[in-house]
């Protein structure tokens, strides 16, 4: 049954009157601004539970290390757009947003529906790792949340996570499953194959609770706050523009090979 | 000069090798991640500098206030999206983000402008703000960071975020120019306005250094925390679905009064 | 192989010198400016020829289908973005676009994808047909292309461009196995469920020769032109705001069953 | 007074029953889909009038003008996405059109509302140009309309697109006031400006009634248009990929030059 078919629609999160607001059950003025911190409010927001301090140490340590890595195709993007709607900051970095997809941050969301369902099944983490692993193999499938591009032997940001999820003696039971993926990983290629960071951060939402369903929207929400530094940048070196020119300068023009007919 | 003539482009934003990510000189795996949190981080990345405890308390108070107040426009779109986008949350949340235009968060904007201009020219506040609301009165101009269709007769995040500048003892040069504004246009009036969330944002954003440049863009990434509860909810209940069909049963379609001709 | 390890790249699309601009080479100012429609252009640019006048009325009948239908989820997120960013009409149509998704008129691609199948395989249609209606009823899957919330029991605008391509004596390949699936699928349900637009479309884009990979696009192209008018609209009646208001209103808030913790 | 003051929300676009579609009074299924083409359709849709054959010509050739040329951003930015958001074409093609802001493409409406002026004044169009050149050159703001980075001595698209204007017979008093404006800017430089295509479109879309609100959406229905076969393109070339590592490959990180302090 699609959920519009149920009872009468409502909300749960918030609601105003002349003097107050309320959001999910707390008074925003008087419990939540200058009490909690954003990290805090997108953990309440997003899950209905105000998190401890364990949850808001591991959600800030996974934020922060999706926010910034230089000149992405986020950044890109939006320096390309500040240049050409300037005054509307929020439609550079909507557009930076959009391309977060299924491709590189969306591996999160494959790594982490492995790691719950591993937690699920529970027994033996090696032997669901062993077929899992066998599995990928089999249909020359990567596995998602390992393997990097750049970073070899080892991913520092995952390396990072993984500690800090020691340090906070979180449950463990996902990041067993990760490091077991990653043990079978490596035996069944012959090398060292990293865990990479949006697999430690699978593993580390995860252990906090965050729902599968908002993985990718915490990415999200990372990102957003390395954008306006991006906005920044271009208002002082007009790089949107140089951008523009230097890719239109290196792609030639090659006439099809037919005359397109008529 | 278009800063596109200027010299080779560079950035100082980020840098990565095989073992390591650099991101404003800082080593994100040993100086940032576990150590600075995410506001701190959004402060660091926009600015350049690193916040300390007031500057940070400061940002999250405001990013706590513009996060969430229910079913705002953001929060429309965000839903219909997302129902018809299912997968990939970020296009629900960037769409979302569209809207914090120049209508409404835009205001802060305009407020800033004219709180740093007062402060700048220094002398007397007073005098500064009988000017501009003598200026905006004449033109029938709204003053923008006053008013509030609902919150009567004051804001109230407006009143918690100023009492909050006070506590943590900021230079309060801006602060001192809003509620002189807020004097004269009692004044002016003859009835009581009140400083709305917006305006008491773009004071505590200038007291904190954020420059104008980014201010919107504060708003966005605080609104952006505030979207994955409304795509969680909108899995739950449907909402997107059902609030198309409420729109569409309650606009009825009249015919153009001529025949649209040929 | 991703083609990204391919030959150098160019492009085949256009080029231009300070006193011409060629498109797929052909040049821009004499040959097509003035002497070719935008629809014909779409076919160019799209599939690399320049359409017969059978297929640009093929592609027009389509475009035309899909444009307007009223208060769809388009017209209503480009209204709630014009009334928030005036003065930036790009922005409010872009977002308009976002929802054309996997849900409703994704389904295009689904079923061409069928038809295209079932060509490819050529022989009997019928025996195709009732293999594929078999195996979507066996896995309770919709059968794209077919079935309409509203239009029973028939969607008259497939009745229409199914006629259409009668006219122009189309090679019939792909709408014969769409007409065969809805055979089958009468049969298989023991009641009539109708070709709907989506299915139609599919089958005549794929007469035409439009690849799988545009369909959405043209789709696309398609509502891009009807979002000027609900702007245009927008603009004369305040909906967006309106709309904001009535959903607001309609949706109440329920404080959420725990408190929220903490 | 904002129009959402005003009398019942209605509109008079489109409605639909189980067996028909009315879009603006007219059936959509017997006298529009078939008998229209899609161009005609915008101008129906955007104006409420169906245009005559000169209109359609006219707003034909101002629409394939802007289709396409290239590596323009909204090409650049649609590859970007298309890689990164795959199967979902039109998040790709939304956020290409994004960038058809205020700084490029908007110089239509200015434009327009120039030559509106000029023709609701009536009078000597000369002595109107010439003032507005003049207050033009005395801000040192550039002429919108006027000017092209590349095409010298004039832009092609704009000595088409006014021939086409004069063959077909317009009216002409928009493009008499552009031609004004453009005697009257060489006269004041001492040397030839070009009218551009933006300037050039502007004066065609006043002579055949657009409003100028609808000016910049034009531009984006036109583009749109474009898109598909970039999105083509970059599946065959892979080209958002490499186009990322080019830039990225081509922007150095330099150290900030203080250390970002605390």
């Amino acid at each position: 049954m699609h959920p519009s078919k149920q009872r009468k629609l409502a909300t749960n999160i918030a609601t105003s009157t002349e003097t107050s607001i309320t959001v999910r059950g707390k008074d925003l003025v008087n419990e939540l601004i200058g009490h909690r911190t954003y990290t805090e409010m997108v953990y309440f927001l997003t899950t209905g539970r105000m998190p401890g301090a364990t949850e808001t140490k591991v959600l800030d340590a996974c934020l922060v290390t999706l926010m910034e890595h230089g000149m992405t195709i986020s950044a890109i993007v939006t320096r390309l757009i500040a240049d050409n709607v300037p005054g509307e900051s929020q439609v550079a970095m909507a557009a930076g947003l959009l391309p977060i997809g299924s491709v590189f941050v969306g591996t999160m969301e494959g790594c982490a529906r492995i790691l719950r369902e591993g937690v699920e099944r529970g027994g033996d983490a090696e032997a669901f790792a062993q077929a899992v692993v066998a599995d990928h193999m089999t249909r020359k499938a990567a596995l998602p949340g390992f393997g990097h591009r750049l970073h070899k032997p080892d991913d520092p940001r995952a390396l990072r996570l993984l500690a800090i999820g020691e340090e906070l003696d979180l449950k463990g039971d996902h990041i067993r499953v990760l490091r077991a993926l990653g043990v079978a990983l490596d035996a069944a290629l012959g090398r060292h194959m990293t865990i990479n960071a949006t697999g430690a951060i699978a593993a580390l939402l995860c252990e906090i609770g965050i729902p599968l369903e908002a993985m990718r929207a915490m990415a999200v929400v990372s990102r957003a706050g390395g954008l306006p530094g991006h906005i920044m940048e271009e208002r002082r070196t007009g790089s949107g523009r140089r951008i523009w020119r230097m890719v239109d300068d290196a792609i030639p023009y090659e006439p099809p090979e037919d005359d397109g007919g008529a």
